[in-house]
């Protein structure tokens, strides 16, 4: 029995944000063909996964900690394993949590995994929805107020998933720091994509996507920490010494992390593209708002290649269309484009990243020429 | 950049009992190759993986539950990650689990995860190192003593790492219930390999690992739950309905889940011939212990192909030879056989799992070679 992927939609043009960065390099397929058993990377492990030379994780988890700005990474299967790992390290049960008010929905999972009570820091609302770093002051001030002490913790979401807006990290630890507050950064959006450094931030904690961010076969992500809050995250065993209790041991035991070690050389190079992928983002936009009654949500001008629209135009010709909103995907997949919620007419979201000019004119052209319909 | 897996260990027969049964198919790693993007499997998901119906991850869930015979299943990144989930949905910090003697460290670390106490069901010690179930009633009663309570939870190693003993389970699930306690079966090394059925045992949860018996390319594995834990192992957010909190919404959100899939049909195949696996093993024991000072620990005869034998022989060789206890691995190495710890000769542990009776007689006169140094 053989699984086959949607075909058509490993043919398309997919702006799906979860998929655009995530896609996997010759490079990394090849790699991780050869390590497809069970196990792959241990056999000449001597008891930590980080810690192997051949393969050489041990040499790779420093370069991966020196990329990022941490003091120690350690590979986890995501980053919601990466927050909850932070979480639970950091807080107790009954603890507070402060997290953005554009979190993702696995910032919520992991708080209440950990039992942890979650305060929000709201967003400014309509057409922003941006999150002002002096928000958390003010959480913490609630938070003081409903529980008598601090939260545990803050967390913010480098770039939402909702907006792609890119949220100020260095002023939020500011925030944080000035309170007393670790902060943990959620860089799933970010890390792969452009330069992203804990130290510089001022964060506490960063947690990243391979397999959304960085184009490494997943599941697969890792976390770090910086100053004393290392020791915490990374606290060993009393029975198994070696043994690193809130990894189980050992995480990435097999191909997702040589798909990650295999991606961390190609992403080195791509983030040093990033100015033009947000200036190809921003020429979207323009092309796309352009078409008709068609709005760019979030923070303009764009900083991130996950892009918002409020969609009427194509809202209204889906309520006279015979195949009602179904029409928009329908007719994208014909010009052989996917990556929206089929039915999906009153807003969207897509990604730019990757996509070449020619690509993107193709992209526009498309929109346009449905928006006759 | 590319990583090599350490090439000369693909090519050699390779005994390292983690590795036997981990081996992927040609069908599998065809199917983890169509999948190695980031969210592969989710272009069509409407929220939750395990309803995702292209590819049918939901078809296969059920499938998978049938085949385990649990109420409910959900794939995880492997059994230790299974472990916890229970753990922690069961008990809570300050509980108490009881656990078998040749529990694998990750029983502990989960456990250490879960701020939970241990006591342990001591094993007969040599040469069997057998768990007896009544053991489990006396652990039970020293917990009560000790803590005033019975223990949250019990775990059973089904089939343990150190010894390959195949304890019986379905002795130790009634002792457990007659006490009132529930317990969760760490299959690990027997489902894939043998038949397992959490039902007919009489277990309330039970974890399995696809990157150790199922041929899949990992880290993957699943947990399964019996009559109302079922709702407690995959209880829902409160304010995400449709996730699941132990899972933090989705785990196998990529390849890896694709290579379980593609896996289970043929596993269901091969677990039927798991009596011949068995006669193998017994062959392959005779045949060592035939050589000289081997010996096979454990319970004999042997139920499962993992073996640990005590081998004075090896040791004696070693302790006069120029290169020390590594000329064992090197003269295996010479005749393209591997998965010993290098330098070790007092004792090892190999599996049989898989190889022919060309191989296993290869294998036997290899030893027997080594053994006249």
């Amino acid at each position: 029995m053989s699984y086959e992927r949607v075909a058509i939609d490993e043919l398309m043009i997919n702006l799906n944000p979860l998929q655009t960065a995530g896609r996997a390099s010759a490079a990394v397929r090849k790699a991780v063909a050869r390590f497809s058993d069970g196990y792959s990377v241990c056999d000449r492990c001597e008891g930590v996964l980080h810690d192997i030379e051949k393969p050489d994780i041990k040499g790779f988890t420093a370069e991966l900690a020196e990329f990022i700005g941490a003091d120690r990474v350690a590979v986890t299967m995501g980053a919601r394993e990466g927050k909850f790992a932070v979480m639970h390290s950091v807080a107790n049960p009954g603890d507070t949590i402060v997290v953005d008010g554009n979190a993702h929905y696995t910032t919520f999972m992991a708080a209440q995994r950990a039992g942890l009570e979650t305060f929000i820091v709201p967003g400014s609302g309509s057409p922003e929805y941006s999150i002002p770093p002096q928000g958390y002051a003010e959480a913490f001030e609630q938070c003081k107020s409903a529980t008598g002490k601090l939260p545990a913790l803050a967390l913010l979401t480098h770039v939402d998933g909702s907006y792609g807006n890119l949220s100020d990290a260095a002023a939020v630890a500011k925030v944080c720091h000035d309170a007393g507050v670790p902060v943990v950064l959620n860089a799933a959006y970010s890390a792969g994509r452009m330069p992203v450094n804990a130290r510089e931030l001022g964060v506490d904690f960063i947690v990243a996507s391979g397999h959304k961010s960085f184009g490494a076969s997943g599941p697969v992500g890792f976390m770090g920490a910086v100053g004393e809050w290392a020791d915490r995250l990374f606290r060993l065993s009393p029975t198994h010494p070696k043994k690193n209790i809130e990894l189980l041991g050992c995480t990435a035991r097999g191909s997702n992390i040589i798909a990650l070690m295999t991606a961390l050389p190609i992403v080195k190079k791509r983030i040093l593209n990033w100015p033009a992928e947000v200036e190809k983002t921003r020429r979207f936009v323009e092309g796309m708002e352009k078409i008709g009654d068609i709005f760019q949500e979030g923070v303009k001008p764009k900083q991130h290649d996950l892009i918002r629209f409020d969609t009427p135009l194509y809202h209204r010709i889906g309520e006279r269309h015979r195949k009602r909103g179904y029409f928009l995907s329908s007719e994208l997949a014909d010009r052989g484009i996917t990556g929206l919620k089929p039915g999906q007419t009153k807003w969207f979201k897509v990604s730019t990243y990757g996509y070449s000019d020619a690509q993107i004119d193709y992209i526009l052209a498309s929109f346009a020429e449905i928006a006759e319909m």
